[in-house]
């Protein structure tokens, strides 16, 4: 099946050929399931030659589901969650935090979407009051959900806040590897060297087939993580194939290169929208997202022939990802179709 | 790396060589995600010739998860499911049922792995008693937890009995493949036909790398099924990957092939333990499980090169399970380690 | 224990001889428990003379209790629930309706305590996208958090806008007696013949010893609520004593006489505040809470005496309630305290 | 209204006349809401002088909440809590444990009402696998639900085996007072000093309006409870009014003396009935509660006149329960009754 390529999400790009060959290069012979094998183990290891030694990872299958039971790993039902109200966890996890988790997020608005921390003074008036659900924790998403970057000195700052106040760090990275290339870091320098106490990293919007992976920089907040997981129904029989391809998205900076390519491709792609008349980049293009108000005829002329997502409900912005896959030619092909209107 | 194959589970066997290709084929440019794809549409309609056209499938990653959220859709937290003492559901599933759907469990002794409509009359006293959880389905595992089969006749008199009574059938079906094979039926047959209104199939221990499906035989049971399998933390983006799998499982007969051949390798382990004095089948062979009281020096001489699951933490059963790659030589290695005993 | 009486909160007042005499009324012989018994029935009968015939009501401990399992019954945990940033139901109950019901709420601002239909158009984008929580009731606190009375035409444009959307309306009416004294209308006016669908209704705050009851206006939506009331830990076995409570309570007006005290006393305390030069009334005295930004010097003078809220934990707005039992004394005794500044 | 006295239960009975006025007596003036006031400290420090200094503290209204609220601050959802199979809390909450606590229950058999270590090693198998609820706590009722009292000693061995494998005991405590009263030892010897670690201590059935309290006895445990209890929907505003009544409960023996009274009149109810031919005592009656076998004629001539509860669904056992008030000429009508048979 031949399908249009496009800037809909990242997540509609394929798998890249060098995960596609680890998962088939794990296909030999029987393993043990549940994560108690050599390929999980070699993941593993990568992790912390990635991350640092004194950390735990816990493989699963999706975002939402790192990012909830990370967060139910550190945050007990009576406490809260404090992140901006345009995070994906806030507005596109069906509430999955409130369901699963029994969780309350307080929310701060986001313009760029980032928070600081001069915005979160007025929650701590909550704790210790019995009303109140008692503020734990602080969720950033990086890259954010408008495709900016938090550098780390704004993560430091957010995380000093934090730990004076008694409050942990989480981390929606979905995009993580996107920021750390854009930054020109490493992926240790925006998480564990910035504060971070818990991490979601993903793979899946950045060429493998499906894997998230939590990771515990404090090992004292993941003891009882194995429970989490089973209980969260993210427990994978045969493992072995996330962990490779996790060995693989690790190795030889993969996950760093297809993040910069597709980086390269948005920036190019912001670029030639503005030169349409009419077409303002929203904001600023960080990592691998384009967010553009479109005039009405681009909008339906784009429309006509691509799939993507207007962001504001009320509002004209677009939502354009590019992927580790994106060509020139695509965004040619998409040019030439707003030139037709 | 080469591993020990063994007999601890059909889930350690990896990934059948059409399901591997049917990834890769599906590796072919953009598609739209979480599902709007066109290899899963193409899955569906192989969903729909095999189980009916009337029927809702809802792909995902995990039995669990299909138990879990396929009841939850059935069963409010009020509610409560019956099934067996030693079911899934009730003792390997980390309470999932109970913390996901907050629903409880009624269970019934089944020293055969089934259960049958005289054991649960006592539950219908509690209807309409606000004291009580008001039981609400009975959730059947086929092939059972001891590797015996349900007959069609025998889940009619089940779904017979729910029905009569304002309850519903769920299948854990996780081995459904090889009840199928072993009775010699279709796949329908003992679901739809059966009078089972919600399924859990399974594909991840019969030749998938991962996969799961709930069908529901009743699309009015399902309306709101997508919001709970996304916060239920289960919708893949890249769907393709999980469709496309399932598109080969289900063609060409490949998942009863799969199941006949671990059937049969089944049946040939058990009659070559039946020649070791002092062992004894513990429950008909009657699928891909074989169910052994091992004597301690038989113990012990196969733990020194396998690992497997001993059944009763209290007992001597073993647990060996045959898989779609199962070997005659596998079973040759495995009675030369006996041998030694 | 003598102890000083002040304006912290209308739930600081003690119990109205009458309902202190009802209780001790039904304390007569042996009843059956868990409400089948007569008072229960008088009471219910109170409530049908009261709100109309076609009702179902249940009683209960705690508004918090009224609140969140009522909405239970109308809001699976993959919907939501519309409310205003300052609802008790969002920033008072410790996360309950999140913990307990799985629900998430959705915020819009109300610097008036009210919300009203233009804000809410916005949220409906999000039904049928599983990746947003389902908007599915709309929840009003009448009279509003910050002492503010809903017209029953405010209601009415609420409810028209929700029963249009598919949404139900959930009015929090822990002090509804006082909204219907200020606008001198009936119970029924502002819930039933407003198209409110399930009512919390209060008697805690208005005289009661303790005593909330959900109404349910269709019945249709109540058809499970045993369930879920005593599985929200709610059913009381000596229910006699509540039911005897609110048949006190509902009778020869009593709940609308305490609640036009307690009005009557607030326009009091209010028109006293304004006389001292810098006090300033925040939100028009509608019911029986007095909102009033205090300069420092009387904020230190009055806190020397009484105990009292400051509304907003970054300002200088403090909340000043009045109950049935408020005398025209306690507003003097208060106003000599601020003189003393 | 004047109402039949019987035996359906313990909690059919009145307020007694002492508690009565203890409601009375603080509805004088206005007191801080939720718990901070003199009533609350002073039934705190009577609390005290009975289970010890070293405790905490927590009133709220039903035992349902007392029993899930309190397993919910030392269970985790991904652990268990082992009770017998007819324990309240696994047949009587209507699945509250598990949808408020998502905590699963284990259980074992208790024809006698009891559980003994021997019964539990089984379960220690789970330890450390991510695949079953990990057990975490035993819960045992006191008096249990067929009126038999554990001794300390009983409880002892249960929580010496419950300790050395890293568990909690937890008492449902409804009928302490009866187990105490039977024994002739205080409370505090069939609990902290018996290795309770968590108590549901009753007044409901006792002779208390309403009340039940959650008592911990290493105080580490309770250290967020009040969060817990707030969302728990279980926090009183007027709170005074049940610690009252608590101080007057534990003050000159009251709850000792009501159930004392409520033990006899089972003891002579008891021996009443063993004078009819046929009826047969089920269970030795060692506090307030009589299980008996009626004969099918004996249990119509009572039906006609009584209410009252059967106890197994499929059999002929009656539960009679004396309460604080039960009289002599109670048990004379309800022998007439039996002697129209």
């Amino acid at each position: 099946m031949k399908l249009k390529r496009g800037f809909a999400s990242d997540n509609n790009a394929g798998i890249h050929p060098d995960i596609l060959s680890a998962i088939a290069g794990a296909n030999d012979g029987h393993c043990i399931a549940y994560g108690d094998d050599p390929y999980t183990a070699q993941a593993t290891r990568k992790f912390k030659e990635t991350f640092g030694d004194d950390i735990d990872v816990y493989m699963m299958f999706t975002g939402t589901a790192a990012n909830v039971l990370g967060l139910s790993a550190i945050v007990r039902p009576y406490q809260a969650v404090i992140c901006s109200d345009i995070a994906h966890l806030n507005v596109d996890e069906c509430g999955a935090l409130e369901a699963v988790g029994g969780i309350k997020l307080l929310t701060v608005p986001a313009p760029d979407g980032k928070i600081v921390p001069g915005q979160l003074g007025r929650f701590l008036a909550a704790l210790g009051d019995e009303h109140h659900s008692q503020p734990k924790a602080i969720s950033v998403t990086e890259t954010t959900e408008v495709g900016t970057v938090y550098t780390q000195d704004e993560l430091l700052s957010l995380s000093e806040f934090a730990h004076t106040n008694g409050l942990f760090v989480h981390m929606d990275g979905a995009r993580l590897a996107n920021a750390a290339s854009s930054l020109g870091v490493g992926l240790k320098s925006l998480t564990k060297e910035a504060g971070v106490d818990v991490l979601s990293f993903g793979g899946t919007k950045n060429g493998m087939m499906l894997g998230e992976a939590v990771l515990f920089f404090d090992r004292e907040l993941s003891k009882d993580f194995k429970y989490i997981r089973k209980q969260g129904m993210q427990l994978f029989s045969k493992m072995r194939y996330v962990s490779a391809q996790f060995t693989a998205y690790l190795s030889e900076d993969l996950c760093l290169l297809n993040a910069r390519h597709a980086n390269r491709m948005a920036k190019l792609l912001a670029s030639r929208l503005e030169a349409f008349r009419g077409i303002e980049i929203a904001h600023p293009v960080e990592a691998n997202g384009v967010f553009a108000v479109f005039p009405e005829k681009y909008l339906d002329a784009a429309k006509k022939e691509y799939f993507f997502y207007t962001w504001d409900p009320m509002g004209p912005v677009v939502r354009l990802m590019t992927s580790w896959n994106t060509t020139e030619g695509d965004i040619d092909s998409f040019m030439a179709a707003l030139k037709n209107a």
